[in-house]
């Protein structure tokens, strides 16, 4: 896999301050509650050109899109609160990959959470890369009102950690 | 796979109007140029809560992040290319997954292009299903300015598209 910087060389941290933080193999992050509201879906579509109708016409998202609630949330706008969660943790990462499958619709107006959990942590030339699980939940609506949500978004991401402390007491928290 | 929506219902394009539109196997879709400001980043940072330094501090993205040339454009963001492209061809397009690669960074002001090709289609219950391989370029930039562009990201997209023909003769544009 061909990776967006090189892999040796030197690592300034010192613009990230006391930003160095802790994760070992199994440990989970999970999000704030995030609601995406009629607003976010508008300025997203405004912001990314993406228009699609099942966002903006609940009369397209119930008919062609086949979802009885109407209007979904843009998946690649739910699916931001991967890397926003990572790098609330770990500020300076450098995301190598993400895989999204979209399981259940986020709809307008839903609350969600991410939940991500490290899989596994490699260490080359000095840099930390760790492979998250990436899952995102929503919580409550007309189907779902338990706490435990459903799962609308999953599947894995890879990131490079500049700020991660590997330790052998690592603790997320 | 657990999908997005059931696969065996009716489908309703009323809306869509006059969206039809045909594809085949090796047909492929092209974005028109998109710069990434500051500002698109930095209202994207306020929408998605993804502040990572990486965006919006030049020291941390070049010390931290590797990245020479400073400030990145969020990954997540450039790859809203890729469902926009599809949902301008084929509104009410429902996307069921996306893997992402990030190979090289789109920095703050460059412009990138996305390119989507079909590479299979298959109908189950009268609704298609289509394999895109999706790739975005940079354009321009210190490190490139060839017409052709760096390859910043890659790897697919399943989608489902309700106001897909299917023709035997089925012409992309």
């Amino acid at each position: 896999m061909r990776l967006a910087v090189p892999l040796v060389r030197a690592v300034s941290t010192s613009a990230l301050g006391s930003a160095a933080a802790s994760l070992k193999v199994g440990d989970a992050l999970r999000s704030d509650r995030r609601r995406f509201t009629e607003g976010d879906v508008a300025a997203y579509a405004a912001l990314s050109g993406d228009r699609n109708p099942v966002h903006l016409d609940d009369a397209v998202a119930r008919g062609a899109g086949g979802f009885s609630r109407g209007r979904v949330v843009h998946g690649i706008l739910a699916a931001s609160l991967f890397p926003a969660l990572i790098a609330s943790r770990f500020p300076g990462a450098v995301y190598a990959s993400q895989s999204l499958r979209f399981a259940a619709p986020v709809h307008v107006g839903d609350e969600a959470v991410a939940e991500v959990k490290a899989l596994n942590i490699k260490t080359s030339g000095g840099r930390h890369i760790v492979k998250f699980s990436t899952k995102c939940f929503t919580i409550g609506g007309d189907e779902d009102d338990d706490e435990e949500g459903t799962l609308a978004i999953d599947v894995e991401a890879m990131a490079f950690l500049p700020t991660l402390q590997l330790s052998s007491q690592g603790i997320a928290d």
